[in-house]
């Protein structure tokens, strides 16, 4: 299948900083090689002694046998990390037994190799689901070879090693001071189908080199995900892999950031949720087939979370998303999609804005209402859908993509 | 817009009974011809007196003035019925104070032209949500002509003036023996698009001559349309003017059966799922783009309502529907949907089936998988999509069409 690269893919992959206290390799087990292309497929990342680790994972409960060990990993191992491996190609969801066997076969050449235990060691896997595992050591086999050749990560390299319908690598980084530190962050991320706003739906990780309790950090990585990854969504469907983790190596210096009231704290958030937010949006603009992206803005609601399920009800509308790709500025389907959320609204005092064009106000087409300007919001390749709702002070936001022909052709053709 | 006619069009449109005590008229307001299509765009029927009349809605929030009149006419008038007015072209949804102003005019027509009371008739509207109206009066100025001109209704003339995306007018009826009395049924519907289980999501009438009370005519409405109109879905969404209404004359004869112990009351209900599931299966078979219909089974669920949810993540996920229409039994997006469903389910006794093909069994992939038979299955016209969950006794079916180019390129060009 050959994918026809996102309108929105960048120029280039983006210098990241090193994140001191990790090493990586890339490596092909042959996956993509056996169909004529050339590519890495797997990679394994090592990091120093100390370092914290946390995850948040796909609420699915079909979760594949890598997420199910992750989940377990990290509350034997209390949040210490010393690897992570990921393949594409295959998402050892539904995999049965085997799926466990990989697990214990990849995880048996980490311990071996590197000499970490293994609840702290993390795995992923993505591709195709349920595909049967011929060799449950497809991973372990390569793990000897990439520990060989560790060494400072080549982002774009460990970024294109697991892609699988993505048509550009996605990577954001940022160094930033806290207290007396320069403190690192570079994270990647894959995914462009199966992602709805119901935890991350793709994989991502995030390492820095800041010191950051792995208690804390699963909770500050818990409240960024609900801000960034979770806004997103290309399809509403879930995937059974979705992870997103973060990791720590405190390699940067200083005492941990173990507490809330810690004065670093603050910034330490605020520059993973900016490394976050930046990888979401490259997953949805890489979303299947996109060539608009949407931001959906509720406001005016009873709580953020009903702003939040009116905005997904928007986002995830095939009406809307086909009128988004055509450039009709249908606005009588955003109103059966807020209907149809069964969330709270004053049909009365329910207004819509394209960008800053009102086209409905108060429970009716605006009065100045003006075909060729909301049209003109929609022939842009990115605007904002604004709704208020009328009935309380709460808002929230979540980033969509357009239905295409694309997305038809990449689903129809996505195991030939 | 031309549409290509879905290739479950029927050759041609059913034969349907007479039914004692309805006469039909339909007519042209003008809203096609304006476009250069010669067709009609408004029905009225007309019931004798004693037409009991149930009805059920969409549970929209952003409901059309028409449905929240039609609710409130029900209270008011007991479920006595005189008349039905629809029309297509606008959905008087979302029109502000005017799209009551529309439904006074039009009841005021009615009311003075068949001295009927109002609260014995009944309004419908499909089309484009949120276009203002010109003319509150653009229905009710039709009345007095479409009155003069009332006669045994020609059910295809009728199924044809509420089209709007269809591609082929929807009819089905039969005549059954109930008691002493022969008893007929004629519905017709009109739906392709924003068609969820969550209600009808289209509009649909069935007219009989049995005489059943009003009270208990509701009540088997509710039931017959929780297995027939809310088990189709083409896209998740769902209409703001979504309705299901029955007519029930009274002319065939006998007393009117008005309790479920009556010995009459199953063979009628019976008779009414038949013809509203005949209905149903029109409507997602003229799916906008449909190529192909599945029936989606979910068994071994722990009550119905879980399988339905289970079916319904089925039926609805994208990816699942863009497999359909390329004939690539991925099986794996089963998976997934059941995942995110979020129902109860045994992973390790999950099993799936394409038609008698089974492709998953006991959390893994079948020991004999066949993907040239899965591939066959996914290559017909129709087929089954079966699933156990491995948890209860439970079931439920749903019936879905595929994802296609048409239904980017029908949902793009709705408005022009």
């Amino acid at each position: 299948m050959n994918l026809t690269p996102s309108p929105f893919a960048p120029a280039a992959f983006p210098t990241l900083p090193e994140v001191r206290g990790v090493r990586a390799a890339t490596g092909s087990r042959g996956f993509y090689a056996r169909r004529g292309v050339v590519r890495d497929d797997v990679f394994l990342f090592v990091f120093d002694e100390g370092t914290s680790g946390a995850g948040v994972f796909t609420r699915s409960l079909t979760a594949s046998a890598d997420v199910r060990w992750c989940r377990e990993a990290l509350a034997a191992g209390k949040g210490r990390a010393r690897a992570l491996v990921a393949n594409s190609g295959n998402s050892n969801a539904f995999t049965g037994p085997k799926g466990a066997l990989k697990n214990e076969a990849t995880l048996k050449a980490l311990t071996e190799t590197l000499g970490v235990r293994k609840e702290e060691c993390f795995l992923a896997a993505t591709g195709v689901i349920g595909e049967p595992l011929s060799d449950p050591n497809f991973v372990g086999a390569f793990v000897p070879d990439l520990a060989a050749k560790l060494e400072a990560p080549d982002w774009e390299k460990a970024a294109r090693a697991f892609m699988t319908t993505d048509t550009y690598p996605k990577g954001a980084g940022l160094t930033v001071q806290i207290g007396a530190e320069t403190v690192n962050f570079a994270g990647i991320a894959k995914g462009s189908g199966m992602i709805a706003p119901n935890m991350a739906t793709m994989l991502s990780y995030v390492f820095t080199d800041a010191a950051v309790d792995a208690e804390l950090l699963q909770e500050v990585l818990a409240e960024v995900t609900d801000e960034t990854f979770n806004c997103i969504t290309v399809d509403g469907d879930t995937s059974t892999s979705d992870t997103l983790m973060v990791f720590a190596t405190g390699a940067a210096g200083g005492a941990e950031i173990a507490t809330r009231s810690d004065p670093r704290f603050a910034d330490f958030a605020a520059a993973l949720k900016a490394v976050c937010l930046d990888l979401a949006m490259q997953v949805v603009k890489d979303g299947e087939g996109a060539s608009k992206i949407a931001t959906i803005r509720v406001e005016g609601a009873v709580s953020v979370s009903s702003a939040k399920i009116v905005a997904g009800h928007i986002a995830n509308s095939p009406l809307i998303k086909t009128a988004m790709a055509a450039g009709d500025a249908n606005w009588g389907r955003i109103v059966m999609a807020v209907g149809k959320s069964l969330e709270p609204v004053d049909i009365e005092a329910l207004s819509i804005w394209f960008d800053d064009v009102q086209v409905a106000k108060d429970g009716a087409r605006a009065p100045d209402y003006d075909e060729a300007a909301a049209s003109g919001v929609f022939a842009q390749r990115e605007f904002t859908i604004r709704v208020n709702l009328g009935v309380g002070a709460h808002a929230a936001t979540v980033w969509t993509c357009d239905l295409t022909h694309g997305y038809v052709d990449i689903n129809g053709a996505y195991r030939t």
